[in-house]
């Protein structure tokens, strides 16, 4: 394959290897513990034929849409991980007819309405805010969890799964001694919930979890019925950034053709731009805001080498990427090479380029 | 037309008017001035045929593809404005064949290299850096400058059209009185390089000048032969804030659905997050990092009011915004509700949601 434009490459081998990883993680793991791997990073059927060679028949999604693409490839159990939109529960019925549907509330008036609105059965999961503040019924509002619990409990059509958190506070930490007392954090509360709900004769309550940066750092998991974690399949720069994965895991790059060089500034300019990796960037220990760092496309095969030494993507425009780097790697490299961009999110960069996707 | 989820919606009387005063400006100028509206802004062929309304004939893109996508909408002057990148010499090369094309090149390898590679002709220009240090020959470096041209005169399938430059750091600017400044100083600059190449002989030199924030802030254009500015026609906060535009001007905005609200903590989660909104943000005078301001919809059209005051987007994940506002505007607004979000740049956000786009 010739590239010629920015093209989103994922490493075949490094993507197999992160997902044989976790699921191993997850089977040596206390007690029985469902995998529902977040489909939201690939988006894409091919790359979710690998979960399913695994064993993995549960998946995560982000979007009505979503959910759509893979029940119409032959995923039958999805859950929706994000609350629900009411604007969208004509899609939402019409799904919860096709598979077998999950979705996210935090409130009573939502289970409200859908039992008022839905013709189909569903699944549902109380989200809570264990720390993030994004979405969700703060832990310790024990009461409102209680009597949103009972809401459901008392619906025909709404099947009562349990409580389900997104740690997404974990991507502010910087080592796997913070992620890990994260995950035991996040846990010890989402358990106190449990306890709290059968003590009033709420039983079954299940516990989902499951952020890429907590669900790589700890060793065993525990104290949880699902694990919904998806980044880890890529991983990316924040993830290595984060304390989450090596840079070796990251699986994939986007392959960007040199446009110019600047040896008096020591830049190289790349096309692609912030249509192509997205404006996410983070800000590394030497305290440099990067958007992308650099290495070079293997020469037999379509992948990646280690990534270069003081060199990153300094700045973004719409089609443009600036990398700055050091002389020496500024002689090796020619306008009409190809750079592989290490992103900053994967997900945002896979999306962006989901039409424009290439396994090495 | 019901908005059920994330929607691009283009306020129609605003862009045709922000097309208008452009075009208006443009025609009362000294001399005359070729307007070649920059189309990434949009990339929608129906909005292209609103500036067709208006006369214009010759437009400027960001990538190949684009210049394709236009080309097949019986667009016949097309300038692709970033470097030539070598690997897409063929479909370039196909597209000379179709329409009157212009490359933009900034060394005389790359010259050597069209000269070699293309069957068909082409226009180019040299792409002069006045400042903003992305691409292009550095202004003051007349000698390279002058055996660039030398090298296209000197190529029979290659006619030089002049220079051209983006001047990019007016985005730093924060007042229409800098603008004015930049605006001035990247003409004389551009008119500077005319002369030296006059001096040698380089006659029938053209400038070609253009980013959205001078051409907004300037009375009236002059030092120039083209204008290739393509924000202008949705603005955005950027632009706003900048002091190119008022925000009754932004034309386009994100209408996103509520999910979920937080009086405890003042915020409103929605639906809409970096895969609609992209990841662009901006500090304002307060100090706040915005990732977009909010706006009610309008009841009777599909349109919106003004700014809601202490109101803006603090924070964004894959689908997620998080609006921080106050305790009067939380008590209007309900789950299930929609709010419109003025991007903080809107070229970003037209591109993530362009199979999303709705005319009010």
């Amino acid at each position: 394959m010739k590239i010629t434009k920015p093209t989103f490459i994922v490493d075949k081998k490094k993507a197999m290897r992160n997902i044989e990883r976790m699921v191993r993680k997850i089977d040596q793991s206390e007690g029985p513990i469902r995998f529902r791997p977040h489909f939201k990073t690939h988006q894409s059927a091919p790359i979710g034929q690998w979960f399913r060679e695994r064993g993995i028949t549960a998946i995560t999604v982000s979007s009505v849409d979503m959910a759509f693409y893979f029940a119409q490839n032959g995923w039958n159990d999805i859950t929706i991980a994000i609350l629900v939109n009411p604007l969208e529960i004509e899609a939402i019925d019409r799904l919860a007819g096709m598979v077998d549907l999950s979705l996210v509330i935090d409130s009573e008036e939502m289970a409200t309405f859908l039992q008022r609105k839905l013709t189909h059965n569903v699944n549902l999961w109380i989200k809570i805010d264990t720390g993030y503040h994004r979405t969700g019924i703060e832990w310790d509002q024990t009461e409102e969890i209680l009597s949103t619990a009972r809401m459901i409990r008392r619906s025909l059509k709404l099947s009562f799964k349990g409580v389900l958190t997104h740690a997404g506070h974990a991507y502010k930490a910087r080592s796997a001694a913070e992620l890990e007392q994260i995950y035991a954090d996040t846990v010890f509360k989402m358990n106190r919930i449990r306890n709290c709900l059968e003590e009033k004769a709420i039983d079954g309550v299940e516990i989902s979890i499951g952020d890429t940066p907590t669900c790589s750092a700890i060793e065993r998991f525990y104290g949880t019925d699902e694990i919904r974690c998806g980044n880890f399949v890529f991983y990316d720069v924040s993830q290595w950034l984060i304390g989450a994965c090596q840079p070796e895991d990251i699986a994939a790059a986007v392959s960007c053709p040199v446009i110019a060089r600047y040896p008096r500034r020591n830049e190289i300019v790349v096309y692609g731009g912030a249509v192509h990796l997205s404006k996410e960037s983070i800000t590394d220990r030497q305290g440099r805001t990067l958007f992308g760092l650099v290495a070079l496309p293997d020469k037999i095969s379509p992948t990646w080498g280690p990534v270069v030494d003081q060199t990153f993507i300094s700045a973004l425009s719409q089609e443009h990427g600036i990398i700055k780097t050091t002389d020496a790697f500024i002689r090796e490299i020619r306008v009409g090479d190809t750079l592989m961009v290490l992103p900053v999110h994967s997900c945002l960069a896979s999306n962006l380029l989901k039409n424009n996707y290439f396994f090495a």
